[in-house]
Parts: C-alpha cells; structure tokens; sequence
C-alpha cells in the first residue's frame, strides 16, 4: 500500500459535479473576510468596515427581525416561557397551539418529510387568500429547507444526464445564481434566455422562442422553463399580459413551469402588483388550468421577515401527474424532513396576528417599516445612480437588489483580463479594496456579451445603504478617471 | 393543446429516481395515522393510543429535551430574555456570544455553507478531546442540516451512474434505510454485505471479501465502504480489532470510507466502548493515518439531547485529496446553507456547561437520565424479549433500537404472500391493528434472506416501553397460536 495514493482523486469525483462552474464571487467573499480580519488587526483603510451588500440577507447587514415571530419561537423552544409575563398572550397561545402539533409537543422531533400537516394547511389557506379564492389542496404544499430546496427537488425528479436526451433548462439571463448551480448539478443543460434590459428587463417571448430553437442544436430535450418573478437580479415584475404569454408558450412547447416567486412580497413600484403565475392560469380557463404543469416557490428568507438562517420554504404542485407526485414524496423523503423552526415562523407569517389581539400594532408597523425602508432605499439608490456619468439604470420595482449596468472604459476592461478576471469582478474587486463595500459581478448572474453590471442588495439599514451608494458613486468616477 | 396530456409523465421523471425503492412501511405509517384519528373519532379499538416505535426519535415519543440547550436557543431567537431573571446567567452569556457570532447580530441570517465558524471549530476542538488529542481541522469538519445530508453530499460527489462504470457502495444488511435510499437516488450500485446475527452482528471481513467479489460481475466499479458504528438496527459495538480489520480492508482495496457514527454517545453496553474510526486510523500509524480516506459522520438527532427536528449534522473528511474537497465545497454551496438554530444547539453540546456554572447540576443530571432510561430500558427489553418463545434476540449494547428476529409460522408466511406484503410486514400491520404499536419491518432494513425482524425504538419513557413489551408478547403469542 503506496502511503499518499488517494483512492478518490479528481478524476473519480462525478463528472457532472466536475463540470460545475463555480461562482467568480468566492475571490470576492474570501477577500471581504480577510480584510475584516486585517481591519480587527489594526490595518490602516480607507474606510471603517467591510458593507456586504453582494447577497440578499438584510439581518446580516442589520435589519430587525419581527418580534412576534421571535417571541412564539423562544416559547416553544423553552416552553416555561408560556407561563411568563414577559410575553403577550397572543404570543403564549399561538406557541401552545404550535407545540400541540408537534409529534410528543416537542419541536425537536422529527416530522413528515413533506412539511407540519399544520402548515402545510396553513400555506394553502393563505395562498386561497392570495389568490382571491383560486382552490389550494394542502396536499400539493411541499414544505423543504429553503425555496432553494424545493427548487433542487423538483430538478432532481425532472432533470437528468442520461444518454442522448439530457434535459433542457430554460433560464434567464441574468438569474439566481445557485438555481444554475443546481442544474449544472443534475447534468441538466442550461438554455439561457436573455432579459431585455433595453425593455427594463422584460421577459420577450420571441427570445423565449429563439432559446428553444438553439435546444435542437444541442442534442437535449427542452423541458423545463424557469422564470423569476418578481426578478432577482433585475427588480421587475412581470404583468398578467407577460404571464399569460409565458404560460401559453409553456402550454404549446409542453414545457413544465417553474415560477420562483420568492419575492412575491417584496414589490413596492408604482403602478405594479404581484399576480401569481397560479392566479394567471388559473383565470386563463379550464383549458390551461387543467393542463398546463407548474411549480411555484417561495421562502421565509424574503418578504418582510427576512429569516435566512432558519431554511424554510415550500412549493406548490399544480397539475402534477399523480404517478410522478409519488415518486415526488420519495425523493422528498430521502432528506429526512425540513427544520420544524422554520416551519412554524412560515406558519406564524401565513397566520399574523388580528386586529384587536396584543401583538396586532408591534407586528403591523414593524412589517410596514420593513417594507417601507425597501422602498424608501430603492428610491435613494435610483436618485444616485441616475446621477452618476458611466452608471444605467433601470430601477427597481421589486425583490431586494440594484442592478446597474457599469460602462467600463476599454483600459479597464484590458487590465481585468490580463489579470484573468470578468471585468466587473475586476471592478467589483477593487471597489471593495478602495471603500469597503462589497458587491456581486453581473458575470456571475449572467449578462449580455459585451456588458458589466453589479448587483448590490438594498434591504439593509439606510444609513449603510447611503454609504454604500455615495462609496460606489466616487468610487466609480475615480476609477473611469485612473482607466481613462 | 389537448388539456389533460401531461407534459412530464412518469416516463420522463429521472430515470435513477424511478429505480427508487419505496421502503414498505409506508404503509404501515398512514394507517398508524388513519387508526389515531379513528381513535380521535370514538371509534371503539383494543387500546387507547398509536406508540410509533418505528423510528429513533424520543421527542416524539415523550422524551424530555435537555433544558440549558432550549433555555439559550430562547434567548437566541427572542434577545430581549438576555436581561430576564428568568434565565441562569450562564445561558444568557453563552446566548449573547452565540448572536456576536452572526452576521448581523441574528441568528436569521445566512451562514457559510459549511456552517458557521465558530461551530466548526468547537466540533474540531470536541473531536481532538473525544481522541484523546489526534489533531482535528475545522477545515476538515462541514455542518449539514442534518447527518442524513452529510451522507447525501459525500455519495453525491462520489457516486455516478455514468456509463459501464457505475460506483459500487458496500453498505450493511440491516443498514439505515435513508442511506440506501441515497446511494438509489445517485444511480449507484449496492453491494450489500451481511453483518452476522448469529456473531452477535459483527462485521466479519470474509463477508466483505465476498461481496466485493460480487461487485466483478455487475459492471460496477466498488469505491465506497459504508459501516455503521455503533449499529443502527443491530445496537452492536465494534471493537478495536474489528475496526482495525475494516480499514485495513478498505486501504488494501482503495475504498473510501464512510464511517457513521451518529450513534456514538448511546453506548452503555458493559465492557464496550465507542472508538472512533479516526482514532483508530491514527493509531495504526502514519502508513494508513496518511492515506486511508475517510469521512465520519454525527448528528445532535441522537445522542442523549435527541433534537432530531432542528436538523443538523457534520461531517469530518480525513485525507481527502484538496482538489476533491474543492468540489466537495462547491457542491455543498449549492444548498446555500445549514440553518441556524441546529448548530447552535450543536455548538453548546459541544460546549456543555463546566462544574461551578449554574447550569451544571441541571445538564449533567438530564443528560444522565436520559442516558440511564436508555440503558435501563435496553435491560428491560432484553428480559422481555428472551422470554418469549418465537423470538430470538441479540442484545443490544448502543444506539437506541432492538431488532429482534421474529420467528414466523410457515402458514402466516404464505398468508403474507399472499396477500403480497413481507411476511414481517404483515406481522407488524396486525401488531399495529391489535395492540396500537407501531414497530418497523426487518425487510425494510434489509435480512438475510429467510429471516424477519422487527425493529422498534427503546429510548422512550420506560412506561411506554413496557407497553410496547407486554403488547408484542401478548401479541406474538396469540400470532403463533392463529398460525399454527
Ligand atoms: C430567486 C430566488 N429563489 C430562491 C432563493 C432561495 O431562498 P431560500 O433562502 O429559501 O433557499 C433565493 C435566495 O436568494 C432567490 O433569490
Ligand atoms: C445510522 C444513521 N445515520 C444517519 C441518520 C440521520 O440523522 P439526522 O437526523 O442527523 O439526519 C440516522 C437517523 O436515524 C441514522 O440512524
């Protein structure tokens, strides 16, 4: 036996997870986390602190959490609290009932691999509520650690890399980035479909129809469509005339729809209103509504309470075959079954408190001050980056980031790719050297050839998202200076 | 568009996905759940409530959670209890720099897809103590949502159905059945080695030999070695030697060695012990220290706090090639990350409270019962069992199950083929419609062929498992009697 011969080298690990690209932005992340430390070291900067603004994760950059939902968890996990004082009684009442539903009254115990009965009931009611009455069956809610999870479910089931017939992904560009990852991880292939950002970022059908055609030249076959609505990276929201298109092309190229609508309560345009693709259909008549196959998504992570940590969201089957449903709940269960803490914030957001019970006022305002420091935020970010010479924009009227386009002078764009990197990584590099602040390259969401943009996310105190703002707007008119 | 023709089909659903096997007691779970709310309805039956054994979860079944973890887990969702009396003061100080660990300050927002650092670097700190020194890097240890996902992550990277040259995975029969289910989900292919019964379940190496063998006429190319210790059905410990042999057979065939030892704080049999397969590996040299691969695995589900519904796990990687554990990174970035709440209890059983700390007497005494019913409980089982003709038992020394072997008249075997379940399937059906229990059958779990078992959970309160005992006993008999 030859002491250091590994029995799996690079060479034995899957090839479909071997064929991953991985994110550009890992240099970026790592770099930020280094000059934190060298910060704590005493390392003279030009700025205080690092601002990461390049994911969506407003209490990490210090937003509130809704205290209402804090106060029924702590009960639950320490269940002595239903007697104290310290809490509402509307609080110590929603935990007691939360706990009564859990295997034992523990919730640290397991339960079914699809979600709390409870909550999944719960969803479906309110997604009936949403929906102005569209019908919901509890049984079509799966809930999972995250809407990334159910979005790798579903993938898992449909895609694969067998043979000649690799299945085909429609995916926007620019998308969510770990929506691609899973993909790639299945060994599906990616058929990008570009947004039009001439069009503030509409999704156009004749590109839709153009991406399916380059499919016949790749040997795979198309069969999936994903769209993001309310966008991620790009803030827009989709009308009913858009939606009622996407749907109908889905019908006629037998294309199964998976709508990511996470950000379902995040929009705070003028003049727009979230419909979801389930309400759409639904209203297009029996013969879509029966017919046409669709997967929608959402989180706990985005709308108002903006609870990453916890992995929890869910997704909802419409006209999903039985006999696939099946194999659905198996694949599902393979993964144990989804943290019950998450599951019953999910449930306490289907569910918030009433008029005239205690915590009815805290949790009304302290969601609309969420919701208004959106969109007070996007409104500041639109001001500043309207001004700066070098810098479009299309703004925002949804989800939680800013996407403007960079124009880089072509003496910056040289320099990135002899130093090997995307050039607005190369930008979004030292724009976190020089200020602080970092952002996530466009490269990495997917953009037109020729073009640069970064994303930054606007659901964070306003006082950072100022500094933020007035760091990338000197920062910039220096750095088209130094490359001019 | 012809409404109704679906788009995917069972046809089109991935084709590994299909070759799933569905673990029969299914079944057996919805009609446990259709008997309680028979019960709930008045409907008249020979006991009063279901006790679901089929699965380890104490919670679920009563069982006490530990109070100092609960007490910090509400101080961490809900910060304002850090200035309530109502708190020891230890909690409220491990609480307080749980939260500066977050980003942000909560515990709602993301984390590192390996987990949180602080947490790595406690379990990498708890596995040099539980060594007695060999060095551990918290660059080596990933937190998971749980260890069922730290199995999943290792076969996803390492497991392919591509081509002649699928990976073969020597698992154990009995075995934990979510595994299998993985290795089915990634395309590989089983080669299942039989633990000896009749040697109280060791693991002999012949039998390895034998099944490795096997793997030359299956086109498969065997990489991976699966051994549960200590054993989940078989409760059995391996020894020193027999850990020994084992990893000396994975170094002579280049196996990479997956180790599952979530079980590894439930041992109470007399003269055994729990020896990690890394300390093992350690003391056997520099010459296997240096190059046998190997991942182990723990869970907070198990253990003596049992929190099974906060999901979390982890993961230890010894040798893995560098370049490897890159993928292994990338592919576990993928599910964004491992949810708060778990790694926090993870990190402060990690870190229970030292003497002199007000907590102390507290922890130290539930942790001891909780380890006390459990051994107290596998005596009692173990009296129970032996005195019941028809059943043969091997007792257990750790985990938290029995297994029992179930011998069955040869006209209840034709009756269950007949009627086209497993013989113990068909056992533990009638077991549940007579007495209430629910236990889970041996052919899910995998039996040499001939035999039937049962497996059902003993760390639950003891007065529940004494009627589980007298129900089976009672039971069994009666079976026999019928089927003689
Ligand atoms: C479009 C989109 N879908 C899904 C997710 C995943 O959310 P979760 O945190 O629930 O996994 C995100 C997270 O940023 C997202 O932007
Ligand atoms: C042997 C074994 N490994 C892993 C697990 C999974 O544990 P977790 O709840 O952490 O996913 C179990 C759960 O029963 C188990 O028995």
């Amino acid at each position: 036996m030859a002491a250091q011969r590994k029995t799996v080298t690079l060479l034995e690990v899957n090839s479909t997870i071997r064929n991953m690209k991985l994110p550009a932005k890992g240099v970026l992340v790592s770099r930020a986390a280094e000059i934190t430390q060298e910060l704590q070291q005493g390392v003279p900067k030009p700025f205080k602190a690092v601002i990461s603004v390049h994911f969506g994760d407003g209490h990490a950059m210090g937003m509130k959490p809704i205290t209402f939902i804090r106060q029924v968890m702590a009960a639950c996990f320490y269940p002595e609290l239903l007697d104290s004082e310290q809490l509402p009684d509307d609080v110590r009442s929603r935990a007691k009932i939360q706990l009564q539903k859990c295997d034992g009254g523990s919730i640290g115990s397991y339960c079914d691999s699809s979600g709390l009965l409870h909550v999944r009931q719960s969803v479906s009611r309110y997604i009936e509520r949403r929906d102005g009455g569209v019908p919901c069956d509890p049984g079509d809610i799966y809930i999972t650690g995250g809407a990334q999870r159910a979005l790798q479910l579903v993938l898992k089931m449909l895609v694969h890399s067998e043979g000649h017939s690799k299945t085909g992904v429609l995916v926007p560009v620019p998308s969510y980035i770990r929506f691609n990852n899973a993909v790639e991880e299945q060994g599906g292939v990616m058929l990008p479909y570009h947004l039009s950002e001439e069009q503030s970022w509409e999704l156009e059908i004749e590109e839709l129809q153009r991406a399916l055609r380059t499919a016949r030249g790749q040997k795979c076959s198309p069969r999936v469509l994903y769209v993001i609505n309310p966008g991620n990276p790009t803030g827009q929201v989709q009308s009913r005339k858009s939606i009622e298109e996407v749907i109908r092309f889905a019908a006629e190229e037998k294309l199964f729809l998976m709508a990511d609508e996470v950000y379902q309560d995040n929009v705070f345009g003028d003049d727009c209103e979230f419909l979801s693709y389930k309400k759409v259909l639904f209203e297009m008549g029996p013969e879509y509504f029966h017919s046409v196959e669709l997967t929608s998504f959402n989180s706990i992570s985005k709308g108002f309470a903006g609870e990453c940590g916890f992995r929890c969201g869910y997704l909802e089957f419409v006209n999903l075959d039985p006999q696939v449903r099946r194999y659905a709940q198996q694949v599902n269960s393979v993964e144990c079954c989804p943290p019950t803490p998450g599951q019953i914030i999910l449930d306490t957001l289907m569910n918030p408190p009433l008029p005239g019970e205690p915590s009815y006022p805290s949790f009304t305002a302290e969601r609309q001050a969420s919701l208004d420091t959106l969109a007070h935020n996007a409104r500041l970010a639109e001001r500043t980056l309207n001004s700066v010479p070098g810098i479009s924009y299309v703004p925002v009227q949804a989800a939680m980031y800013c996407f403007p386009r960079i124009h880089m002078p072509s003496r910056a764009v040289q320099r990135a790719q002899a130093q090997g990197l995307a050039p607005d990584l190369f930008y979004c590099l030292r724009l976190l050297e020089e200020t602080g602040v970092a952002a996530g390259p466009g490269s990495d969401l997917g953009q037109r050839e020729g073009t640069h943009h970064i994303r930054f996310c606007i659901l964070i105190p306003t006082e950072k998202l100022q500094v933020v703002l007035s760091s990338l707007k000197s920062f910039h008119l220096k750095f088209t200076q130094e490359f001019s």
